[in-house]
């Protein structure tokens, strides 16, 4: 068994192209011996976003606080905050934005062990 | 792409042997598509606690709201709260207990899709 917090998970840089003003966390992964998916959890600074991209994963989110949007595959912007639950399939496009000038958007993101 | 809110999501009782005073809601699952794993969400009422219990899968936990226990394979009781994230690898036996006498206890708690 494993407790732990957010402010006892090292935080680092997330330095892909197209990805701006994003750190990542991961409390619980295949590290601490889960066989099957980890928890990540990425904070968006005011005006960050996450790159536009797809991938072979999932993504399943919770928001744990603030306000932003969900880029879709057609490039609508759907509104997400605090207490939604997203699910991101396979190879759909997506991109998550901070949308606030002021506050931080902070996510739970769960992808398979394969992924991270 | 799914997003939804607890409050759009069906409640069910639990009515598992050793349980009591939880409820269920399975916000993303495989039934929208998820090819790996699930997040469901526990509330646990004041009082409520779910069973003292063992599987061959893992859980992923994070504590959403509220305060109480995890029970572990010893006995001992782990206080958790809100904003803990948890691993409980298969085979651990564990209980979570709501120990607030006034708030509910609410928990995300994921599960690779065979369980659920």
């Amino acid at each position: 068994m494993k407790i732990v917090r957010l402010d006892q998970v090292p935080k680092a840089p997330v330095t892909m192209e197209d990805a701006r003003g994003i750190t990542k966390q991961v409390p619980l992964s295949r590290n601490d011996g889960a066989p099957t998916f980890s928890f990540r959890v990425f904070t968006l600074e005011p005006g960050g976003f996450t790159p536009y991209h797809r991938h072979d994963s999932e993504h399943l989110n919770y928001i744990i606080e603030g306000e932003g949007a969900l880029v879709t595959e057609s490039g609508e912007e759907r509104p997400v905050r605090a207490g939604d639950f997203v699910l991101v399939l396979p190879q759909e496009k997506h991109r998550y934005r901070n949308r606030s000038a002021e506050s931080a958007f902070v996510m739970i993101c769960a992808v398979p062990k394969e992924y991270e």
